[in-house]
């Protein structure tokens, strides 16, 4: 194999960013999950901790990422609906009870509302003993993908990312090991992007970050190192292998080249995977298992630090406590039994596989420029370049499959009549119990001490200085999620489509 | 990658039989199947057609492949069990029924008694107006495994091997299309061997048919073209993929080098392929799925012309209707959702991938001396030597799940309460059936006739001109599959082990 490809674990990293990959340490199974209240999604995370999962990634309700408490009129029936209700400290506390913070990793997928999660976080793991030097996890905090792809902004492009610096300089010194962002191409496929936009836009965003923190006055090596990425495994099994690894190699040469970092930990991709979502289909769930198991492999094949596999059944519901399971074994089955952990990129120096990296890797660079010559990711998202490139080719693939010229297995082709899977159902009598229990936290908390931690936040947000203490000071006063964020929204505005 | 290597298409066929594999031909979709009586087997090969499936491949019962009757004492409680029972050609009638054997490719696994079972099949598609010269198809005919690995020998070695030679030459004149043997390390491999052992048994058993046929006067590129192999797609991903590289090499040389063939069509090595059944577990069956899932891509990887995936619940029974077909579903996800079909060979210049075919390469070849040395195949057999090396493996194999060192999912790891799943069963009723069929034959055809050609197969069968014209004549008239081998083993003796 070519000597130009470098070693696994040697810039730029096409190969891997550890030298022995999987054979000093597997990847963190990581299966996302949460819904209903935090006494239901902590029962499900010991579930899936005493099946062998090993890391927590947690789902949060609608309200919760829009900054909108339980009790807001706007969240009725979203309350718990597509991952757990958290309103408070008090919520953080139940679901994270009987989980030791300071030895499971923790991802979270929140964003606009991140600052103010990390802090819940943060404080609980402080009641539990835990040390915040050694706290590891993620949180997703990945504003610029919800303008491109995902929808759940709140504050205008600026002040947005103003919070994400404030927590790269705030953790960088208080949590040294947590992962202050994922930055995001996950939720940019599902949109119906190719492999290659996944990977452009991604980078597009990530360097409007690091640019930001630059700007804030950041030395790139002091927060670099804390930058995590998130892609989607999608179906394209040799494309997607390839997809990883040129993932890799344009990010060391960016970070070196463009940014000037100096530490080699600033230059190394690291990234969580999550099968593709958007490739299941709600007919004949049993073969998403298959979808699912090919993706899995492809993104281990590709070098993943953490996965997620999607169970069978979340085309027509949330997980039930078997498909979630069915989804962890696949993980283990990959990691156990097949072998290919012994082997750090056994793909590398394929003729096909190498031969897709370097053009995946050339179409990313080609957008790049592109990005670069339209003024830069904020503008090419606020004029909407980015949302069109990725609306194209989502109509093109939806074409694709409505010709048949793109198969579908069980969807337009290989169709059978469809029988009903038990599927999992939200108790509807959990959104109630939420709000009392929000209504008594209110109760018994001190208004004082929450409005005086609030109006502290507030002027914080004025000035220019780091949002996060105040941000942690008014979460340990039991402030919600929706008045911190009401309090930021006051000062920053709100951000308006179009 | 190395020119050395070749090209897919061209000698010595590392990369692939074809110069385009499956961007010009997909590999047949081929699920195992059979069970009770033809009426029932029928249907459910009818149900895979409808779904997709694009071979059929015929698991017959114990007792025809032991040259039973279904009415034979012995045969009670095993008739239709692990496949379907076909006493005379008036099963085999119903078995193909409403199924047009020119357009379908049918395999049949089938050994000590495959000249009759391959007599009664040309004697079906007759009927249906099907010229035998277009006929395409497979029957196993590989006994040298039955004495290694699979147990349903009749005959001593030596006239075994006779009526092998003889189903080459008469097939080579009659049913030019069809495969006269498929040569198989699957069994091998279940029974506990290595990839290594697995290539090597198998071309071992290869060396000793195509010399006996050239001893009886055949010529290799006369016949060669018609042999057609089977192995097992285990769960070492790499090594598979890897495996089948190196047998189509290993093969190429083989017959180019020893056996002088000319014909390139000689020295290609076209396979079909079965995932691992020893793999499955009982425990947490729908996980098996994940298995299957990953060895079949390991086989396409690998560069199958023919695949077989096992359905999740074959450790528990013969599979039902809804895993039949999540394992067929399987096979379609892999050719029509992950691209892997658009690139011939898509791992050939890894550097993992080389260095793992070479050395299985090496191992098999350093078999083949050994066993050459021991004065051949049969020798190597008769004296137990093969048997021992595979026990080797297997116990080796075994205490390293029973110490842990390694790990089954749902069996020495990750284990869980298990909850019985809807399993197929077999109406008790199917075997009276099949019996009271059997006396209506009996009753209904010419017993003079009957008795005059098996007189005429015995006549042969104690000269050396070809056994096959008087079988077929014997099958005509409705010689069951236990009369026509009771006439035979009258002859031949049977074959004790040890």
């Amino acid at each position: 194999m070519s000597d130009a490809l470098g070693k696994p674990g040697e810039f730029p990293f096409t190969r891997g960013v550890q030298r022995e990959m999987y054979r000093s340490r597997l990847w963190t199974m990581r299966q996302y999950a949460g819904f209903g209240t935090a006494e239901e999604s902590n029962r499900r995370y010991r579930y899936l901790l005493s099946q062998g999962t090993t890391g927590l990634s947690v789902a949060f309700d609608l309200p919760t990422q829009m900054g909108m408490d339980s009790d807001h009129p706007m969240a009725a029936g979203e309350v718990g609906r597509v991952g757990v209700a958290i309103s408070s400290l008090a919520d953080m506390e139940v679901l994270f009870r009987g989980i030791p913070l300071q030895q499971v990793s923790t991802s979270m997928t929140i964003n606009s509302t991140a600052a103010i999660l990390l802090a819940y976080y943060a404080l609980v793991a402080r009641m539990q003993g835990a040390g915040w030097s050694r706290l590891s996890g993620t949180i997703q905090n990945d504003i610029l993908k919800e303008y491109i792809a995902r929808g759940t902004y709140i504050f205008p492009l600026r002040p947005a990312m103003r919070i994400i610096t404030d927590i790269f300089a705030w953790a960088g010194r208080e949590m040294p090991e947590w992962n202050t962002i994922s930055i995001s191409g996950y939720h940019i496929r599902e949109a119906g992007s190719t492999a290659v936009q996944e990977l452009a836009f991604t980078f597009a965003n990530a360097i409007a970050y690091i640019e930001a923190a630059v700007q804030a006055g950041l030395a790139v090596d002091s927060f670099a190192p804390r930058l995590s990425f998130f892609f989607n495994a999608h179906s394209d099994f040799l494309e997607e292998i390839a997809k990883f690894r040129a993932a890799r190699r344009i990010y060391a040469n960016l970070m070196r080249d463009r940014f000037g970092a100096k530490d080699k930990r600033s230059m190394m991709l690291r990234f969580h995977v999550q099968t593709a979502g958007s490739t299941l289909t709600a007919q004949q769930p049993d073969v998403n298992i298959v979808r699912t198991a090919i993706q899995a492999m492809a993104a281990v094949l590709g070098g993943a630090q953490s996965l997620h596999t999607n169970s069978r059944d979340e085309a027509l519901s949330l997980p039930t406590e078997d498909s979630a399971r069915i989804a962890l074994r696949t993980q283990q089955i990959i990691a156990c039994e097949t072998g290919v952990v012994n082997t750090p990129d056994p793909a590398g120096g394929s003729g096909a596989i190498e031969a897709l990296t370097d053009s995946i890797e050339q179409g990313v660079l080609r957008y790049l420029r592109q990005i670069d010559e339209l003024g830069g990711t904020l503008k090419a998202i606020e004029t909407g370049y980015i949302q069109n490139e990725i609306q194209n080719s989502a109509y093109a693939w939806q074409r694709a499959v409505e010709t048949g010229e793109r198969i579908v297995v069980g969807v337009n082709r290989f169709r059978q009549e469809e029988r009903a899977i038990p599927t999992f159902r939200l108790d509807p009598e959990l959104e109630r119990l939420q709000v009392e229990k929000l209504r008594q936290v209110r109760a018994s908390r001190s208004a004082a001490s929450v409005a005086e931690k609030l109006d502290a936040l507030e002027q914080t947000a004025r000035g220019e200085a780091n949002l996060m203490p105040a941000i942690v000071d008014a979460a340990a006063a039991y402030a919600t999620v929706g008045e911190i964020s009401g309090r930021l929204r006051g000062v920053f505005g709100e951000y308006r489509e179009g």
